[in-house]
Parts: C-alpha cells; structure tokens; sequence
C-alpha cells in the first residue's frame, strides 16, 4: 500500500526570551542578544505537523485531519497560545525555549499520543517568517 | 555529477466529495461530515511537482520547466481543472477522492510520462493553505 | 478621535457554477466556459471583513475581533463553507454564484448586524489566489 | 504630475498584553480573555507605510525607499523590535497597546518626520495573519 | 446598481536599471547606489489590476476576467516580461524605469483599451515583496 | 542529542540571461527561448539555506541565525544582489546561470564556512514564486 504524509499546518501567539537563569544578565546579553530582552518579545508561530502512514482502504484517509488538528489543540496549543514559553507551559520548565529546544518538546509532547496506525514524521516550526527549524525526532 | 531537484508549482479549482457509494448516506455523513455533502463543495488546489536528476551539462537544465509544465497541464490539470472529481475524471473513477488518494492517482499519471534523464521525486498537494498531503512513490 | 479600520481575514471552501437556468446549457457554455460546468468545480475563498469606528477609549478596540468573526461565522461561514452556492444557500437563490453577486450578497448579510458604534467599510473576497473583488456599499 | 504612493512592508516581533491598570486582573480578563495573559504574549507584526506625493521628476521617485525604510527603523522599530509594549516604549506610556491604538502612535512617530515633498497616506499593521488595522489619519 | 472592484493578479520578470543618461556613471551612482549598476539588475513583479463597475445584470460579472487577463497580457505582458526596461520596450523609452514611472506607464496602456462598462480604479505593482506603489490616474 | 535542521530564508535581485557563449544566438534563443533575450531580464530571488546539527547543550542553538545570516550575506548575497550573474559574479564565471547551476554554486560557496558544529543540509533556491530547485550536495 501506498505511504502518504499528510500536513495539518497550525498558528499561535505567546511571549519568550532566550535565557539561561544560571547565567549573568550581561552574559545572557553577550550571548543572547536583543533575544534575551528581560521584559520578554514574542512571536506568531507557524507549524506543520506531518504524520505519515498507509491510506486506510476504507476511509482513503492516512489520518482524518480533524482528528489531527484536535491533537495538536489539546497537547500543544492549549498550553502555548498566549502564554509565555519560560514561565507558564510545564512541559517547557528548565528548558531554554529557543526554537531548537521547543520544536524538541513539541514533538514529545504528540508522538505516543497518534493513533497507532500513523507515525509522527517531521515538525516544521517558523518563529518568523524567515526563521524556521525541522526535526524528524531521534 | 551533482543531482538537483527542480519543482514546478500549479495551480487548480475543483468540486468533490468525500463519499463512499457503498455506504448509506448516514454513514457517509458520520464518517465523513460536511466533507461528504451530497451538493459538493470545492477546492482551490496547489500542487508541488518535483523531478530529480542530473544537470544536464549541454543545458544547464535538469529538465526544462516549460516541459514540465506542459506534461503536467496534459496529463493531469486538462482533466481536473473546473471539474467534478467523483464524476468527470477517468482515472478517479471508483476512487473516493480523499487528497490521499489523489496524489497517488496523479503520481501514476506523470511518473512514465518523464523523460528517461529524470525520475519523478515528490508531490505535494494542498486542498487548502492548512492541509497538505505529500507522495514520493512506492 | 481617531477612526480605524478592523480587518478580520476568514476561508471557506465551496462549489458552485456560473449559470443562468433561464439560459440553454449552450449558451451557458458559451458565455461562462468552463466555470460553467454542470457537474460544478470550487474554490478555497478567503475574504478580508472590515469595519471602521472611532477608538473605544474604554477597551482601546473599535470591534472586538473575536465578536467580529463570530458575527461572520454565523451569519456567512455557517451557511456556505462546505456548500454548494446555487442550490444549497436561501440568501443566494435566485443569484447566479459569480463572485460579484456573492460579495454584494455577503455585505448584505452583514451590514445591519454589527454594532452600532461601527459602520461596515469594506469586503475583499478573493475566488482565487490571482482573482478578487471589492464592494463598500451603494 | 500624476500623484503615487509608495509603500515600505517592514517587519519586528514585540511582546505586550492587552491591560488596563486601573482595571482589577479579573475584570481585564473578563473582557481581554487571553490577550491580557498577565505574563504577556507577542506577535510577528507586518506594517506597510504608504507615502504619497507627485514623482520628483529629477530622479523619477515619490521618495527613495531607503530613506523610507530608514526612517521607519529609527523612528519606530529601534524603539518596538524586541521588546515589550506594555513597559518598554516610552512613546507607548499610558496606553493600552490594542492594535488600534498602536497603529495611531506609530502614525504620530512618523507624520511630521517625513519629507515636505510627500505625505503619510496610510498604515496597515498585521498582528497576525488574519488580522490588521489600517489608518489614515485624521 | 451596486459598484463593485475586480482585481486580475499578474506576474511578470524584467531587467532594469535606475539610470538618467543625461547624468555622469558616478551621479547616477551617488544618487541611485546598487540600483543603477550599468550590468543591470531585475525583478519578479507582481501587479494587481483593478477595474470598477457596475455588475453587468445578465452576466453577473463587472467584467469576465478572462477579457482583463487577455488585455493585460496583450498590452503590457507581452512587451515587458523577459524584457529590459530601459532598453526594449517601446512605450517605456526616455522614461526612468524607476517603479512610480512604470506604474503610470503602464497605466496609459491600459486605460483607453478597457470596454466602455468598466473603468480602471486602480495599479499596485509590487517590485519586490517589501516594495510597492499604487497608481489611480489623476 | 536530537539532531534539528534550522533555516534562514533570504533574498536578493538579479539579471541574468540563460546563454552558452559558444553557440550562435539563433541556437540559444532556439533551445533557451526569451530566458535567452540577449538584453537580460532578472528575477527576486529567494533561497532557504538549511543547517543540520545537534543543539549545543550550552545556548539552545544549533547555530545561531545571525552568524548563518551573516555567513550568507559575504559569502553570497554581497557578490549577487543587484548584480549581473553573467558578467559580474567571479564565482558564476564560465557558468550558464541556469537556477541548477546556480544552486551548486551557491552549495559551494557556502559548505566550508560553516562551523564545525554543523552541515550544509540542503538550499532550496526560488526563481520565481512558480518555480524552485533543491540541493543536498554530492
């Protein structure tokens, strides 16, 4: 049967700096940059979610993108939209919430929770529109 | 010799539905929801068609796009443009028209249809912005 | 006081065909091609709602966006998102579906129904990523 | 001499909250709901700033963008590029950073900065996607 | 009867250089920077031409967009797309190829050759995706 | 370590013309049509510059987006942007600056001045919003 990736592309909104508490503010500054702004910047999130797996022969879906969208809603988005990334989402506590760091967590937080029949294949996440990183797990 | 990938994005508007004739409509209309409204609905689609190879040292080309083009418009668009998905396409005959479904069907009409210098790499395939499907054969 | 605009950007998919019952499918065909199709084709709409009103000094918002696209959800989205536009939407019957028609239908559906403090401005609706019409009103 | 305008789309990433402080923390939630997240959120914002004025037949310009874009980076987005809204913009002082009332203070930064020969037309500012705001003055 | 705006979305890639031949290499370059580079330089453009008119009540159209696309291909496409500016396009001769002399040029090509239903409302022509004019007539 | 690809998106302007010097004008205007007009014509360019690396447990990066923007901008952009990729560009001389060329080009401007940290993972490079190539390397 054939393997087909489906995407289900999703937005959000919250607020982070780049920052290691164990570190100075001046080194945070040195290293950081702008980025490490102690009263905190922020960004519109875009990112693709893809799963991958056979065409089901009864539905001719991989996934019902529904399905998918409600995932990533209940655990991921719930806990994002509107937050702030270093104080407010437990699953982010001790991580320094750079895009590399994040998109890792973000791909813990779905990949034992898909149905069994698809795998999670690749996170795409853009913190701008000319910044994104890609992560297809271990 | 390096091999490059070149892609040629088009462009589409369909009607569909996701329907199975098999089923009763209440099954349809539970599996499915409003993407199986017996009136159709439709889509504008945007299609990522992606051959590989090696440069062609004469040209420069991998494969000439304005090529590409015209077998994509022949093969596929000239069949699918304005048209109903479930009832007016040969190829998608007994085929419920899931995007999933669709990629494979188109991947079967370009694939022989290449010059012998290139292989047909990968097709992506966007029902909406949010949801995509992508294919790279068997 | 200052007065802004307030743009809220929604999509939805539907079907539909450019056709007058009145006429032969010949003529039909002849005036309207393809997009005339008897067994449909569809589209992803996107449509830009715009309001204008002074500042509320209380809240700092001219509309509520939130209020804004809940007022399109029920009185546009809800009816023609997974839809066909000439046989399954009461407030376009007797309407042949071109997108010129369906914006003027659209602002009519809209226009009473915001708060008193704002004054609809203006419609974008886009049938196509290349293709969009404007309407402000008589 | 046919009049043009001219538009730079600039970009920058700033946190805020949607919050009045004479407001108790439930009644901001009440009627800000996410956007007043005590602990901020932020966005990518987009602003396209449109000048108009007659072609300066010399050089064939409206106004060179460069000096637009300069302008803009000086006067506004030295001031709002990673940072936040709420604490950090001495020009933003006292004012609840709604989208609308953001648009009319960068207006205010810029109106009397720009050359004699054009004038500010307009001010779109994206907060996300699929909202914005426009303004053009009094 | 209601006025409504319909916008065709062109595309086309040109060379040009900011140049005034009347003027020394190094004026042109004190005044032009990168931009007058005597080896040329070039664009994507991307232009939204917009008709205004009353909907046509046997067709439903302001005008069939076919009929825009074919006039703008045949009275401006034609000419500049895989063309340079300063040198092979008649109509653009003695004119500084800056973005605000090409938009009024273009619209003289366009504005007697419209049907006598519609008139020509408005041009953006976007020269880069951060750089753009709009043009209304006088 | 989780390994995460990260990308900055760029973009530059550029004429250039698709022409091999040793055949007459009639033979490259036969194969490579008004890609071969012999005044040029150009394009904006955009290109993903993708890394691949594990994140430095220290910063959260797996390269900073700075440092890569920098890094492309002397190795690349300075010698192409407004540039003539025919005539004016040491690193494309003798090359027919087809986007396949040029994109291995680019590869090896680029692939031994990152740190080593990281790999070049792969360019995707836009010659229009219509057409792309990608790279992975030999």
């Amino acid at each position: 049967m054939p393997r087909v990736s489906v995407t289900r592309r999703v937005h959000f909104s919250a607020a982070h700096r780049i920052h290691r508490p164990d570190w100075s503010d001046d080194r945070n500054q040195e290293v950081f940059g702008d980025c490490s702004n102690p009263q905190w910047h922020g960004h519109n999130y875009e990112m693709d979610v893809t799963v991958e797996g056979e065409i089901d022969p009864e539905t001719g879906y991989v996934m019902d993108l529904k399905e998918l969208k409600d995932l990533v809603q209940n655990r991921v988005l719930a806990d994002v939209d509107h937050r702030n990334l270093n104080t407010q989402v437990p699953w982010l506590k001790d991580t320094n919430p750079t895009t590399e760091n994040f998109i890792v967590a973000i791909w813990e937080r779905l990949r034992e929770h898909l149905p069994e029949r698809v795998a999670l294949r690749r996170l795409v996440l853009w913190e701008t529109p000319r910044n994104y990183v890609e992560y297809e797990g271990l």
